[in-house]
């Protein structure tokens, strides 16, 4: 057996059976080993953002992580920005890079960079493979850095003579970390601050959003009058119709300040403090205000659900929960609109589907006319590195085959990984794709509103439109084998989305909006 | 003035009046000071590899560097893969990387990231620019930078509060390095090695593939019997008919060693020891006989053309040169290959073009036809970070608006940055771009049948083939306002080749080989 084999046994041993690939010459003993594992499932990426965001959308619904495969620096770096987002969500990742040789290091030739420096602002652990006796511990440590809770981004550099040098020994064991038990200490000191007076507000992010602990945060807030607010992005939310609607911090500075007004306290459940997405002139950096108490309940890699379990019980909450009725809103007519689309896709989502949000501005209004849809887990950007949603729709199909995944897309960010839609269409995947056209980066026409006032000249537009030429969709669809069609109008949007739902397969829609 | 205005002002002052852009919120100051300045060319990429692979592509052809615009870490990143070949071909670039202001790095904000730590592997010098009265000082440092001799990447990192805050002061100047000459001394010790028996390998890069350059190499070989070869890949190099044939190192390495097999001393101008692109089990990284002599005449930021120039002289070589004969091939018919493209290409090339090659193993046999060919310039892939093709080709028609720019481009690597062609339709670029299309990683198919022998297995299928589904390069081309055509035959090829090279505009050829 070679490195390479032995790479590839440490990883099947360790419960990944996905390798997302984008290989390259010096990972070519890697590829043969691969090719004699039938129970590997390799899954080829055009580009490289597409190999990390599809390993981060399939670590947020299969609770593992899948391998990556990229080819040295240069491949590593064109992963990155979704690597970026994963270590935001805290996927774990497994990424695999090759690298020269140490002997062929000195020669600088020209593949040659510095991926420890390149891969160690993304990841959460950095490693390399000393030899080939040191390829299944490697890999080992490797996955054990992802597996820590809550999980976190490991890139393990192969280099080529690690993979084709022959070896024996054991295949190493990877130790999985399961959530840590947060301490009755803290509970009890939580409870404690809610009894007392003034306004408080639990945050939630990470485990503290699926169905349970969000029954229990549910709870909370019915016996103590505390507000229920969910982090700005986070990895994975269960909502939905028979769910605890819990709305989310909003993008918008003033929205967000305005939000926390007058809270004194904040509880976080997996969340992090509330801070501005972005920094503006003398506006504060914090969204809350300047007294108020930040207290942890429990951190994102904590038993998160079974400590709101604890705090509900703490509080005396009756353990039945009556939730709001959050009724669909009716179907839009006349011109397509944003709002037009989100009750559409409110009416017509399967349940048990899982909707991968990338629309920017689009679907900022998205959660409200939501809470009444089908039960469904909702994945969103976490890191604002954009061109996520359609490779995060690729991973999310292949760990959940069965069910439908719906990827809600604005048109300036899918430009940044189109290559997905190759994926969707090669790995036959159950993935409807929404582009909200608009043809226009949007977001940044506002801001620049607010900031240079007045209209854009012409080098404003030239960087800010994306009207000339305008992006055909259909085509751009077609002509990487997914099938699709367009509509500019609310009713003729309503029935392709609603013929959309009740196929199988890749699907795209334009959105003209 | 507030610190965008004076970065404008900076860069324009310094000759930097193109670039290449793709902005988000934190860089909203600097577009809208951009957006005052009429004189600066703001050129939209939808992808950050389309922004730094046009970047490199003008500098090549310009000689001076454009501006790019980035967004914090995640964009950069997304860009870094073309600043490695950027690096490669000692492109001066000068990239603007928006930063949250310092106040608000310590709130860990979504977009945070360890920027200086992206940009180091990847860029000559970084730099951060401290407030608003470092805006100029900053800006002209890291122009400075760009164009030491013989040019690099500068990352120059500009914090929110920096370009919002106001100041006055002057604008500062960078300072433009010109080549370094030569030491006589250094040219005497060259012409001595060439006085000595055996045989001897002039090995040009950089400036020594200029026109000029050439003459006085081909001089020096004719006079002393020495070879003449470029280095594999280079930033630029001027050949066709009335210039210096001048063949590169081979990629193949058994070749490459055939090539300096029995050389005994490489005189090196402008470029570096030749070494193996890749390790493979049991082969040298080095090229060159362990005997062999390295003599440095000049390097690639020396002044190369005076260098030979006088070598030339030492020798005593007749200033008038002969220059063989290279002959067109006849064009071919049949079926569509990529040597029938070659010689169609050889053939309707327009005088004065500028071919950008990234035809990675398709294109291997390029040079012997084309040495007859109407004079180009011939670019190519400098650091094997495959996506550089298409935007390269769109920089090198910004910065050369009256000549043809023919991309000769792999279909595998296009697909990393399609995003160009867009670039191409928007600013209506004369780029033609021949797809090569294979529809198969074919050079990573022929290194796993030497690596793992036999046929290819599923999983090397799926991540070697590009072929389900097939890419259909006219409806992507299409997708992006591009006009494009397909062929699959050789005559029909010739004639759809002639007539794309008589038009202007943009236009994409899928080439079925």
């Amino acid at each position: 057996m070679n490195g390479a084999d032995i790479l590839c046994d440490t990883l099947l041993a360790n419960e990944i059976d996905v390798c997302f690939a984008n290989p390259g010459t010096s990972e070519m003993h890697f590829v043969a080993a691969l090719d004699r594992k039938p129970a590997m499932r390799c899954v080829l990426g055009l580009f490289e953002g597409v190999v990390t965001g599809a390993a981060d959308g399939y670590a947020r619904m299969a609770g593992k992580p899948a391998a990556t495969l990229m080819h040295l620096g240069p491949g590593l770096v064109n992963g990155l920005a979704n690597l970026h987002n994963a270590r935001r969500a805290y996927s774990p990742v497994v990424n695999i890079v090759g690298d020269h040789p140490s002997y062929h290091l000195v020669h600088d030739a020209p593949l040659t960079s510095d991926i420890e420096g390149l891969a160690r602002p993304m990841s959460g652990w950095v490693g390399r493979v000393q030899d080939v006796n040191d390829v299944s511990p490697a890999a080992a440590a490797a996955i054990s850095a992802a597996r820590s809770s809550p999980g976190q981004v490991a890139t393990l550099i192969l280099p080529a003579d690690a993979a084709w040098n022959e070896a024996g020994g054991p295949i190493a064991q990877a130790r999985i970390s399961t959530p840590s038990r947060v301490d009755h200490v803290r509970v009890r000191a939580a409870a404690d601050a809610l009894k007392q007076g003034g306004r408080s507000m639990l945050m939630l992010s990470a485990g503290g959003l699926r169905e349970g602990a969000l029954r229990s945060a549910s709870r909370i807030a019915g016996a103590t009058g505390t507000g229920l607010i969910a982090q700005q992005s986070n990895g994975r939310m269960e909502r939905g119709a028979g769910r605890v609607p819990v709305d989310r911090v909003p993008y918008n500075l003033d929205r967000a300040l305005a939000t926390f007004a007058g809270v004194q306290r904040v509880i976080l459940a997996g969340a992090r403090a509330p801070v501005a997405f972005f920094a503006y002139p003398g506006k504060p950096g914090s969204v809350l205000p300047e007294d108020c108490e930040v207290i942890e309940l429990a951190g994102p890699g904590d038993d998160i659900a079974e400590a709101l379990e604890q705090l509900a019980e703490m509080t005396g909450a009756p353990r039945a929960l009556e939730l709001p009725a959050s009724p669909l809103l009716p179907l839009a007519s006349g011109a397509l609109t944003p709002d037009a689309i989100i009750r559409a896709v409110a009416r017509y989502l399967p349940a048990n589907a899982i909707l991968c949000d990338e629309t920017i501005s689009a679907g900022r209004d998205f959660f409200g006319p939501t809470f009444g849809a089908a039960p469904h887990d909702f994945l969103q950007n976490t890191g604002g590195a954009i061109g996520v949603g359609l490779p995060m729709a690729a991973g999310a199909a292949l760990a959940c085959p069965d069910r439908k995944v719906v990827a809600l897309q604005a048109d300036g960010s899918a430009m940044y990984t189109p290559q997905a839609l190759w994926t969707h269409a090669r790995e036959r995947l159950d993935v409807l794709t929404i582009i909200f056209s608009n043809r226009k980066y949007a977001i940044l026409q506002n801001e620049l509103k607010m900031v240079g006032g007045g209209d854009l000249g012409r080098n404003a537009m030239r960087m800010l439109n994306l009207d000339d030429p305008e992006l055909d969709w259909v085509a751009l669809a077609q002509s990487m084998g997914v099938e699709a069609a367009r509509s500019d109008d609310a009713a003729g949007f309503n029935d392709l989305l609603q013929a959309a739902m009740g196929r199988r397969g890749p699907f795209l829609i334009e959105a003209r909006i």
